[in-house]
């Protein structure tokens, strides 16, 4: 955890810096730094999804009826097929007939898109949507 | 679970069709009924999402150090201000430093955002992203 | 324009710093605070959006076959009962049957997308897409 | 422009129709196969931003002040080192001190991106957005 942390100045307009600062306000960061750092990370993380031969994390959110017949069955099949790329997931029964299930995969971002696919295709899953993160070194 | 499944005719261009198939295949869906039910529920859910003051479902994917002071204490006391919300929660030790923490919330969409956006602002947390869905009845 | 220019610093990991560099450099920007400017202005569109009740700038660019009939008519209607909204206008022949549309439209993000709509929806439109912008005072 | 026209059914749950005859209301489409192909469109177009080697049309939107210095030289410039790119230019006077300028640009999703950030790059460019679409036979 030698990690060095440095400093640089940013000349800004005063104006768009108040706004700037009502912006920090409203999204409960502490400081202007901490904001700055999460904008250029959001940026890495952006040119990484669009690079797609990267290691990253993705978050499949999946929305599925468990009435369906074999739904279950054909989502865990999948999951296993990718068991070295799925990390975990997380189960919610919504209500009487629907069920969230999210998972966790790794992988280069194609990879890792190509699995959601999978899994949003399969019979009976209504929605689902995938996000991407990243933690290597240059995230630090 | 009296669901009446109902059939309506599209006409379409041959060539557009032929296209249209091929991403079947390749976004593994079993048919075009499939595909096409999620081409609307995804379209629904956006509107939903812009309406702002709907019941829908968040997936929040938080990245962060944990070795960051008090960042778990943080996320903990944050989590229980929004106990009523935050339904459920998937923790991940993705390396020496870096936890990934994927939560569910639910509530009107304005809400979900708000809580997002202050999880994200904590300090420490590198980067985070929101993705809603829905389940209510017209998303059969 | 008595702009006041002020300066602010940023702390910042120095690998984080340095990914950053790159990503500058890879996005021509002459320096890091006009990224950070950009970064900066491109969250407070986005807040704005989400607001939906703010004066901002669409651009709507629509694709559509000419040879549909009464299609170029109905575009005009549509501009012409929102004449105070559409400030103007560039059209391309993309090839022998396609145009490309593309509208500046002023007004409240919500009324904004409300006109994208109906011009997407238009019979013959095959496809298009609108992106926001603002100019307001906080944005210098 | 011998297009045949197919027709194919999609099966669906009352509700569900239900609920996209209301999407299709609110965007203002004629009738569901409109909005079928419109969908469809959407789809393909995504993939093939996502596959960044295909032949694209691009609509890049920026916004600047017009007294930055050398700036409306530079994006000349810039326009014309891409010329056998960039189709068509529109310019708007936005207030006394903000211009907007819509450029259509032609080429491989890769190229398309990186002649928009250069665009955006340049020094005094206050914002900037890049949306893509596309022409080609499949888009009939």
């Amino acid at each position: 955890m030698n990690k060095e942390v440095v400093r640089f100045g940013v000349s800004i307009d005063e104006k768009l810096l108040e706004s700037f600062d009502k912006l920090i306000e409203r999204k409960y960061y502490t400081n202007r730094s901490e904001a700055i750092r999460d904008l250029i990370r959001a940026s890495l993380v952006e040119i990484k999804v669009e690079a797609g031969n990267q290691e990253m994390i993705g978050t499949v959110t999946l929305v599925y009826n468990h009435h369906v017949r074999d739904i279950s069955d054909k989502l865990t099949e999948h999951q296993h097929m990718y068991s070295d790329r799925i990390v975990s997931a997380l189960h919610v029964h919504l209500d009487a007939h629907n069920c969230l299930e999210v998972l966790v995969v790794k992988g280069k971002a194609k990879t890792i898109r190509q699995i959601a696919d999978e899994l949003i295709g399969v019979k009976g899953v209504k929605h689902g949507k995938l996000v991407m993160t990243a933690t290597d070194t240059d995230m630090h």
